[in-house]
């Protein structure tokens, strides 16, 4: 039997990483809760009809689906029965009379004697009776007997045995061309249409879908209960998701979102917490020079209004948003594809090469957008960020406008966030933004704005292990192992270790009276620092002989000796 | 647009909800990592022929399946486009041929004159006609015509005009019930083929599928890993489940579970720690009086063998497991339908009033079994578990042994778990046992066996509810909320709070500049018990204004002071 293994895209965790990624998300999740945001969860699968169609034309083909349970066969054999019928009509022998029946119709109806009725009372019998019988000579006559009742004149009935002679040796050729070629419409007929009758069979055969992220859930959360909710409602959720991407070097088919959202209020002062929280998160890390970049969604709509691109917008800063990975001629290129003016490329190009401290930005920026209302807002609300996290202060991070970051998604109508690691080239560890009427995809009036911001785990993670930022003693085994003697000194040992667990000391007992050695090994692998020997005299003496096996050091104490040095 | 909803089965959890649950998993957790178990995490989906086969024939149907990404409709086009091939085999004129084909041809065959070449070779064509022309006098004439040429005798050609006749005329009356009758045939050939057909296609369109539990997850484990993990190998798991059981009260489709098992060693020593582990936790949650039951699958074996009943282990298992649900008359009525016979029943009597305490079980198990070798070993092993416990104590738990607890899983090979709550009428809160062999299913030839327990998560919630036994600070909102008072105060707030936050502080600033009323009443409705309220004399003096909103109590004080009241 193959060894066994697991989907592609997916991870089995050890003691090991789980330690790290707990050490990661403890971090985030206190500071969240320092923060006034207080947990919620939704379940692994919605309905599906609460993910589809929310993330864009690829979004759906992404998701993954979970087909019903039980009855899905019943439903399915229905569709399939009903699709006989659907195909039978396709492709069946129907389509065969018809290629004659082409053939003929010319010829016959050229005739004025013909009874057209007869004839189309019996062209199709007709027509079975020569496909069906090329061989046999009486059809011959059959056909002859049944043309003479068609009172036709003779000389038709002349071109037509012609006919009827060529055509045999015309499917005898073209017979096997014929059907295959019949057949390979008829596919591409129902491959069409099939597509179509597919995705019905889809959403029949499947209802519920795995969380493709956690905002979608958020705001139908959000709708479902808006009754119980005081808001602002702010909440973190930290749960995994699932995207049936192309695995690759940090992407996963799951993987664990950390979202933080505050939904009720436009203040912008939701903004500068959450650039304080990006801050106090990467520096608990250990992250120094963490790039903490900002952006407006209205100031790259003043742009693309001011340059005379405003139709173009989305193409315009999917474009612009490739300035680090392209370069300025990647990026020209894409836009004049895009078919936005070089004009207009030409007054944008003060953004390629944005320079100065954030204040100097904020000064050209306010200076190109000016005739640009929506802009000037964008302007404004920047300029209140900046000024206030001055006033305030960052721990450990940078905080820099970027003017070019979109971040794809179209929903941010205001702020745009993304968070650069120091030193690591990778992609961004966190982003978000400001989004108006999130709860309006399911139908709430309410239009309410929202802000909110993500932590990438899995990036994070890279980071901090490539920069050795993990705590040495991250992951922490048992502190002691008790070996085995056997019944009466395990009876002896169990008392000891109960006591030591009450104590909070983690201490196990090597379950098998194995030679020593063996159980010294154990110790060492699991990297459990002491192990205590305690053997028949141990036991008379009411001692315990305790061994560190990082310093060598051997000592023989009585169990509150124990329990203090094990404590330390 | 209606409201949104969740699936059947599903639940969305509140921060309140949230923290009561951690705070059973938390005390699990930690124990876990006292008794020596460390942590590790597998996918939420596992190939599906990981998981298939390996629940009995009810648990296939109860997995939940995960439809491909991508190429699924291009692959079931292709299995829908040969179905129309296979169906028309099925389901096409031929049927309707073959019907009247029976009926014809005894009486064709009497006839001594009749060539049958002819026959053979027309009789399909003939048929054709026939169902295709009733209403047409021509055809008369060239059945007639035909017949003349099969060269009956005048009475067989009388006797066949009558059958036509008639032919017609049960058409006509019997021709829509004879389509439907060939329809609702073919139907239920397709149908039998389809449901197998039906399979294959569901092992085409899907190739993974959910986790049903985390006991098969890690055998896959143990296998994929073995070469990289010491054994005795100790995890402890606690990661969702999904089953697409019928939802009920307490009964979801998606539900955590908490899991510790070890495998790589035969040793008694596991279960006393098992038990122990039970207890700890139990007695830490509050509750006292919690019923650990304890029996052998050996021990029923035993009994099973000296009954006379051993080729009905499973059967008498399974209705001795009832007893407490519905009583020994239950219990022998299901018995004797099972075909184990009175004999037996009236042998194995003296455990449906099994009385005594544990020791005098196991006296009374021993005489019972004393020819029954499985079943000696079985009541040592139990003999030896109430030892070792009786010596070394229990806190706050009850051990108790119940032979008729058998747990349903066909898998355990030794000692059975099942844990009682105290006073709280409700299905188990634990259970677990020894097994051998666990990593068998994957291949593995090492004959592992392991011994594990679990607790009921959703269970234990609802015990501690009942009996109100959640701390009453379990959900944690923010320590003080800062009212806002416009821009400048909220500077002077945000410094504040970054210093209390600092100081590992939970607080929150109101992000809107509200009616004073709006903004304490926030504070009220999430349980923030203090609020601060900071204006421009405040500012101007450098003090805070602080509000317990329990006690009602306002004072003034500085930074310092603020940290230090909020502190305690």
């Amino acid at each position: 039997m193959a060894k066994p293994s697991i989907p592609k895209g997916t991870r089995d965790f050890s003691s090991q990483e789980i330690a790290k990624r707990n050490y990661i998300t403890q971090i985030i999740k206190t500071n969240f809760e320092k923060f006034g945001f207080q947990p919620i969860e939704t379940p692994s699968f919605e309905n599906s009809d609460t993910l589809m169609g929310k993330y864009g034309e690829e979004g759906d083909r992404l998701i993954f689906k979970i087909l019903n349970s039980g009855d899905y066969l019943t439903k399915v054999n229905d569709y399939l029965f009903n699709l006989k019928g659907y195909v039978d009509r396709i492709f069946n022998e129907e389509k065969i009379l018809e290629h004659y029946k082409l053939n003929f119709e010319s010829l016959f109806l050229k005739s004025d004697n013909i009874d057209k009725k007869l004839y189309y009372e019996n062209i199709e019998l007709f027509i079975s009776k020569i496909i069906n019988s090329f061989n046999s000579s009486i059809i011959d006559n059959e056909v002859m007997s049944f043309l003479n009742r068609l009172k036709f004149d003779v000389d038709v009935l002349d071109r037509l045995l012609i006919i009827f002679n060529n055509l045999r040796e015309f499917e005898t050729y073209k017979g096997k061309q014929l059907k295959s070629d019949l057949e390979r419409n008829s596919r591409q007929i129902i491959n069409k249409n099939l597509n179509l009758y597919i995705n019905k069979v889809t959403s029949t055969i499947s209802e519920k879908a795995l969380r493709y992220d956690l905002t979608v859930p958020f705001a139908r959360y959000v709708v479902q209960h808006q009754n119980e909710l005081e808001f602002p409602f702010k909440r973190y959720q930290m749960q995994p998701v699932w995207r049936a991407d192309r695995p690759q070097k940090g992407r996963f088919r799951e993987f664990v979102q950390c979202d933080a959202d505050v939904v009720g209020s436009q203040s912008l002062w939701q903004e500068i917490e959450f650039i304080q929280l990006y801050d106090t998160v990467f520096s608990a890390l250990g992250l120094v020079g963490t790039t903490i970049k900002v952006n407006n969604r209205k100031i790259l709509s003043g742009i693309a209004e001011v340059i005379g691109a405003k139709d173009k917008l989305i193409d315009f800063t999917v474009a612009l948003d490739k300035l680090d990975k392209i370069g300025v001629d990647g990026v020209v290129k894409e836009m004049l594809e895009k078919r936005i003016s070089q004009q207009a490329i030409d007054k944008a190009s003060v953004l390629f090469d944005f320079k100065g401290g954030n204040t100097d930005k904020i000064v050209a920026l306010s200076e190109l957008l000016k005739d640009s209302e929506e802009g000037t807002k964008g302007v404004e609300e920047l300029s209140f960020i900046f000024e206030t996290i001055t006033a305030l202060g960052l721990d450990k991070s940078i905080l820099t406008l970027d003017v070019t970051l979109a971040r794809g998604l179209n929903y941010y109508t205001g702020a745009i966030f993304e968070v650069q690691a120091p030193e690591v080239a990778l992609g961004s560890v966190g982003g978000g933004g400001r989004y108006d009427d999130l709860t309006g995809i399911f139908g709430s009036k309410n239009n309410m704005s929202g802000v909110g911001i993500s932590f990438g785990l899995d990036r994070i993670y890279i980071v901090l292990e490539e920069l050795g930022l993990f705590p040495e003693n991250v992951a922490q085994a048992s502190k002691v192992l008790f070996t085995n003697f056997g019944q009466d000194e395990a009876l002896y040992a169990f008392k000891a270790i109960a006591m030591l667990r009450a104590k909070g000391i983690k201490a196990e007992f090597y379950p098998d009276n194995a030679k020593l050695g063996k159980q010294f090994q154990y110790a060492e692998k699991k990297g459990i620092p002491f192990v205590v020997v305690a053997g028949e005299q141990e036991v008379n003496d009411q001692v315990y002989n305790l061994k560190n096996l990082n310093s060598g050091e051997q000592i023989t104490v009585n169990i509150y000796e124990l329990i203090e040095t094990l404590n330390k």
